[in-house]
C-alpha cells in the first residue's frame, strides 16, 4: 500500500463527492488538559496563544494518525464566552488573538501533508442566556471574520445543543462561499427543545449545510444511532448532504439526553471509559457502512484513536497513514515477544473479542446520571434556557434536592 | 503559595538528603505510542532521533507538571536491544545516536525549569539468553559512555526482574563516581527467582545504589506493598538507603508475579485500567506517609498523573507545578459551570468517594493472567530464563495449549 | 396491626372492587426445580401426584407469606403438553390426574387460611404448531372441566406469549361463568407477532378478562413499564379492567423480546440475578402507585419474596403476613447482633441503598441475548410459530452459526 | 447406574474408613429464613417444635438430593443461647423440647432412605461471654443428653470460631463413645485467637474428632484453602483423621477474617453471590482430589446445591440420587427446547465455562468489609471475646466511626 492519498490540495467537497473518505481529528481539549494546557470547568483554548507548540504539536499527531483535517482550536473561543470565562485567564487575551493564532497553527501543520483547515464555532453563551438572534449571530460573525482573514479550507458550525442556534451558526457561516458544516451534540432523543435528529438534519442542510452530523456528548454507538435517524431524516424529505461523525472515545452507554456531562465521572472520573484501539475500528467500519464520509472523533479521542480509523479503513482507502510505521494491524507487532501466551495476542480474532477488565471490583459498571433529582419544571428550565447568572442558579439550586 | 522550588542546582542526594521530596516523570514508551511515535511490542526509543520534537515535548509537559527528574530517553537502548529489535526500527539508527539524542533533548528541557537529568538502563536480552556476567556489564558500560560525555546528573537502573543483574548494573554505574538509583520491576512475590523484595533491597544497597525501590509492573497499591517489604529488609538488615517508588497508572488488582504482562489486555485493552488523578492523588499521599521521598510513575502516568503528585504533596513541599494554573484543586474550577449537579462536584469529598463506572456493562471487573495454562516446568524455565531463540519458543509453545 | 385480614370468603372481584390489595403467590416450577420434584427444561407438575407434600408444603409457605391467591400448580399440563415432555416423565400420568391433584391440594391449603384457589392454563403446543382455533380451545376445555368439577373460585389464562390465543383462552375460561384473569409473559415491545402491550390489554378486556396484566419473562421494572402500556392502552379505548402483575425474581436489564429464555444464564445460571427482598418491596410500593392491585410473582419467587409484598404494603392493608412473625421490618431483627457494625444494618436507609456485589469479578454484569446470530428470516418464523418437529429445527439450526 | 447405595445401616467411620464418599446436606437456617420459619439475626430453631412438618420437608429434600447425613436442625439449640435469643420467640419453648423434636424430625426422615443421624452443637454465647470452661461444657452437655437418650449415630461440633471452644466441646462428645466429627467456620488465616489452620486441625483430632473440617463463613475456594492448610498440618504432625467440607453456597471472594457476616450484604442482600450448580460441581470435584470424603454444605445450600455433589461424584459413587429424575447432568434436559439457541446449552462444556451475568450493571463485583472503620485495638478486643453486653457494645461503638 501507498502511504499517502494522492488528492492533496483538492477541497472538502471535492473530496468527499468523489467518494473520498475524510478522516477528522480528534479531541484537543480533553487531550491538552491531561497535557496541561487547558483547563478542564472553562474549557477554553487560549493555549493558541499561550503555549503554541503544544497546540501545534497534536495537530502534528493527528496529521500523522491520518486525519485530513484540521480543525483550528477554536472550540469556545467566541468573544462572549472567553468573557464569561475570563477569569480563569491568567493573562487577558484578546478573542482576536486566540482565533488568529489558532488559524495559524493549524495552517503551518496541514502545509505539512495532505490536510485541510477548518474554521470552527460552538454554541454561545449568548443563546443560552437569551439573546437575539442579531446578537447571537455578530458572536459568530466576529470569529468567521478571523477565520477568512486567515484563509480556512471550510467552516465548521460544531457542539450545538439547539438546532435554532446551529441554524443561526450556518446562516452566517454561508455568508462566506466557503463549503459548511454542522453538527450538534445531540444523542437519538434530539436537541434540548424535543427536535428530533430527522428534523435537525433537514433544518441544519436548508439552512445551507453541505454536511452534517453529531460531535460529542455520546460514545460511537449512540452517535451512530443518532446519525441513522438524521439519514433517515434527510431521506423523507428527499434532501442530500454529506454525512459527518465526531463522537466520544468515552464508553456512555447509561446517559440521558444530555450526554456525558450529566455522568457523575464527567470530567475527572471518565478514565474507565476511555475506549480502545478496536473499539475504533468497529466504529469506523459502522460509520463507514452507514455511508458516513468523514469520520472523526472529540473528546477523548487521541491520535492513536484517529489512526485506528485510518487503519480499518485502509483497505478502502488505499494506503496507511504515517503513524501506522509505529503500529502494527491487530496487534502483529507482538508476534516477536518472548512469551508465548503474549505472542498468543498477534491476532485480529483476539483483539476483536477481548472484553477488558476494568480492574476496579469495587466499581460498577454503569451510572445513573445526575441532574434526576432536580424538579422537572426546574430541569427543563435550565435544559431549554441555560441558567446563567449566579442567583438564577441558586433560586434553583435551593428548590431540589441532590 | 510560591509556584517554584528555591533549591534548584542541588543535586539528587543533596534534595533526598534534605528530606525535600523530589518527584519523577511519567511513562514514556505508553504516552509516546498513543501519540504516534513508539511501537507496542518492540517499545524501543529510536524516537529521540526520528522525531525530537515529540519526546522533547513530552519531557517539558512532565517539567511542568511538576517533575523533578528528567529520565532520558533511553528505556531498552542496549545496543542488544536495539539490534534484537532492529527488523521493526525502518532505518537503521545506531545505539549511540539514539543515547545521544536523548541526553541532549533531556538536558535541553531541563535547563528549561527546575530539573535533574537522569540517566537510564534497564534490563538486557543479553542477560535472559544467559549470556555471561562481562557481556552484560560491557552493554551497560556502552550507554554509560553516553552518559558520562552528555553529563547527566545521576544515573537510574529501572526495570530489571532478576536482581542478580540489577546488581551488576548498578556495579558499573557505580564506576561513574555518580549517584545512583535502583528499581526493580517486581511485586510482593519477589524476583524471577524468587528473592524476595527485602533481599533485593539490601542487594542493591550493598552493591552501592543510594536511592532503591519499584518500577513498573504493577500498580500504585502493590507496589506500595513491594515498598513496605524493601523497607522492611533495609531495617533489618541496618541499611539506609532513599526510597523510590514509580509505577503503572494502571488498576491490577489481578495480576500474578509477573505483573501485566500476563494481563489479557496487555498491551491494547488497558484503557478501563487507566487511574483517575484522584488515584494518584491517594497514592501520592501514602507513598509519601511510607517515607518514600522519590515518587513518580512509569507506563500509562501521562502529565496529569504526575501534577497530581505535585499536587497532593504541596502542602509539604510548600508550592504547586506549573501546569496548576490550567487546574483547580479537587474539581473547584466546577465551581461556576451552569448545570448545578455539576457545580455539586467542586469537591474534594466527591472525587474522592466516586466510584467510577465503567461503562462496559458487558465487561468483567477482573481477568484471569495468561500464561496459566502452560506446565508448570515450562512456565519456570521461561520465567528463570525467558526463551529467545525461534526455536525454543516454537518448542515451548507448541507442548502447550493456549 | 391486627395479623389477618378480615375480608376472607370473599371473591375475587369483591375484594378488587373494593379496592383490596390482593397478593398473589410467587413461582412453583422453579422452587420446586431447586427442591428436587420438577424437571427444568420440560417444567410439567406431575409432582402434583408425584410429589404432593411438596407442592402442599409449598403452597403453605406462600400463603403463610401472605398470598391470597393460590394457584393451582397446573402450568404446562394441558393435555398436549403433558404428551410432548412425556418422555421425561419416570411413569406416565394422565393430565386428568395432575389438574385434579392440584385443584385439591390447594383447596386443602387455603382452606388454612383466607385465599382463593385459582385454576391456571397457559400456552399450548397445538397453538405453536399452528394447529387450529378449535383444537386450541379443546385443550384449554380439558383443563377447564377439571377446575369446575373441583370448585375452583376463579380462573386465571396466563404465560401467552400471542394475545390471539390468550383471547381463545379467555373465550373458553369465560364459559364457567367464573370471574377470569388474563396475564400475558410480554415486554413493553408487544407479542410475538408485534401486537403493542395496549392493545393485548384491550382485546383481552374485549374477550371478557376482568383482570389483565403480564406474568414471567421480565424483572420487576421492565413488567411494569410494560403495565404502564397495558394501563394507557385501556384508557385510550375508555375501558376499564382490574391490573395484575407477577414478574421474575430476576433482574433482566439485558434482555430482549422474547425475556428471560433467551439470556445466556437460562436456566441454570441466574443465581447472580435473584432479586433481594428489598428489590421486591420497590417493586410493591411502585406496583401500587401504578394503580395495580393483584400484585404477585414468577418464576423465581420464593416465600420470602411473597411476605416482601405483605410487608411493604402492611400500612395500607392494616396488617402483616403471618410469616412476618419470623422476620423483622426491614433487617430491625439485626438490632441486637454481637457486633456493632452489623447492627449498624438494622435500618431502612441501609437496605434501601445497598448496592450488592456479585462476589464473581470475573463475570459481567449485563449478557447479550442469544439467538442474535440467527438470520432475521429465521428468527421470526421461529417466533412466529416456534418450529415443533425435531425436523424443522435441525434445518434451522444447520443454517445458522451459533 | 444404580439409583441407591448398597451401604446403608453402616456407621460413619465404616464408610469413610472404606473410602466411600459421604455426602452432607445444606443450610438449614438460611433456606428455612426463605422458606418462613426461622428469623434472620437469632437464627435459632424453634421451628422443630412450631413447624416440625417444614423441617421434615427440608430434611426430605436433602436426603432426596443425596445426602448421606442428616443433621438435626439444632445449630444455635443450647440453651444460653435460645435464652439469650429468647425474646424473639414468639411462645417460650425449652432448649430441650426443641433439641428433642430435632432428633425425632431427623431419625424420621432417614429411616426413608440411606442416611445416618448426626446430632449437631455448635458455638456459645457463654464461651464468646468469657464464662469457664465447665460452664461451657456443661453446655454442651445439656444437648449431648438429649442426643443419647435420641440414639444419633454419631456427633458433628460445628461452626466454632475459637479452637480452645471446640476442643471442650469434642471433649464432651468424645464423653459418649460415638464417633466425633468436628468443623470451625475459619478461613486459611485462622482462628479468632491467631491460631492457624493446621494447628487447629491438631488440636482437634488430638481432643478426640476423628473427622475434622471447616464449615460455613467462607466460599468453597477459600474452605478448600483452609482444608489444604488442615491437611498439611495433620501430615506434619503425623495425625490421621477423615476430612470434612461444608463451605458457604455464596461467592465471597472478598471477605476478611471473620467471613461473610463482615460483608456489606450479609445477611438480606446476598442473593448475587449464590453459586450455580455448575459452582458446586466445580467445588465437589476439587474437594474429592484434595482428599476430603465427607463433602457437604452449610448457609446457602439448597438441595439441588446438595445433588450437584451427587451427581459430580457419581461416576466415583456408582449411583445418581433420587433427585436426579429430575435433572439431566449438564443440561442435557434442554436439547429437546423449541429454540435452537436453548438446545445448544444442553452441554456440559456450556455450564461449564458460562460467566453468568448479575443484571445489576450499577453493582460492584466486591464489596469492603465492615469493621474496618473500627480502631485496631477494638477491632481486636471484639474479634479474640466478642463484646456481649449493650453497655460494652455501646461504648464501643460510641469510639469508632462508623
Amino acid at each position: 500500500m501507498v502511504k499517502f492519498s494522492s488528492c492533496f490540495l483538492q477541497g472538502i467537497l471535492e473530496r468527499l463527492d468523489a467518494g473520498e473518505i475524510v478522516i477528522g481529528d480528534g479531541g484537543f481539549v480533553f487531550a491538552l488538559e491531561k497535557r496541561g494546557y487547558v483547563k478542564a470547568g472553562p474549557w477554553t483554548p487560549e493555549a493558541t496563544v499561550e503555549y503554541p507548540e503544544a497546540v501545534r504539536q497534536l495537530h502534528r499527531e493527528f496529521l500523522r494518525a491520518g486525519a485530513n483535517v484540521l480543525q483550528t482550536f477554536t472550540f469556545y473561543a467566541s468573544e462572549d464566552k472567553l468573557e464569561n470565562r475570563g477569569n480563569y485567564v491568567a493573562e487577558k487575551i484578546s478573542c482576536h488573538k486566540v482565533n488568529e493564532a489558532a488559524c495559524d497553527i493549524a495552517r503551518e501543520v496541514a502545509n505539512e501533508g495532505d490536510a485541510l483547515v477548518a474554521g470552527g464555532v460552538s454554541q454561545t453563551p449568548s443563546y443560552l442566556s437569551c439573546k437575539d438572534k442579531a446578537e447571537v449571530k455578530a458572536a459568530f460573525r466576529k470569529q468567521l471574520e478571523v477565520f477568512m482573514k486567515k484563509k480556512v479550507d471550510f467552516l465548521i458550525a460544531e457542539y450545538f445543543e439547539h438546532v435554532e442556534e446551529a441554524v443561526w451558526a450556518v446562516e452566517v457561516l454561508k455568508e462566506s462561499g466557503k463549503p459548511v458544516a454542522a453538527t450538534m451534540c445531540i444523542g437519538p432523543e434530539g436537541d434540548m427543545h424535543g427536535v428530533p435528529p430527522g428534523q435537525c438534519a433537514v433544518q441544519l442542510v436548508k439552512a445551507g449545510a453541505s454536511i452534517i452530523g453529531v460531535n460529542c456528548h455520546f460514545d460511537p454507538d449512540t452517535s451512530l444511532e443518532t446519525m441513522k435517524l438524521m439519514k433517515e431524516g434527510l431521506q423523507a424529505a428527499k434532501l442530500k448532504a454529506h454525512l459527518m461523525c465526531q463522537p466520544l472515545a468515552f464508553h456512555t452507554p447509561d446517559c440521558g439526553k444530555q450526554g456525558f456531562i450529566d455522568l457523575p465521572e464527567f470530567p475527572f472520573g471518565l478514565e474507565p471509559r476511555i475506549v480502545t484501539r478496536w473499539d475504533i475500528q468497529k466504529y469506523a467500519r459502522k460509520a463507514y457502512d452507514l455511508g458516513i464520509r468523514f469520520i472523526g472523533g472529540c473528546c477523548g479521542f487521541e491520535p492513536y484513536h484517529i489512526r485506528a480509523i485510518a487503519e480499518e479503513l485502509a483497505p478502502e482507502r488505499g494506503f496507511l497513514p504515517e503513524a501506522s510505521d509505529k503500529h502494527g494491524s491487530w496487534g502483529d507487532n507482538l508476534s516477536m515477544h518472548t512469551k508465548p501466551w503474549v505472542r498468543a495476542r498477534a491476532r485480529k480474532e483476539y483483539w476483536e473479542n477481548l472484553k477488558p477488565a476494568s480492574g476496579r471490583p469495587y466499581c460498577p459498571s454503569m451510572s445513573k446520571p445526575d441532574g434526576w433529582g432536580v424538579t422537572k419544571g426546574a430541569r427543563e428550565l435550565m435544559q431549554q434556557k441555560e441558567a446563567t447568572t449566579e442567583q438564577q442558579l441558586k433560586e434553583l439550586f435551593q428548590k431540589q434536592k441532590f
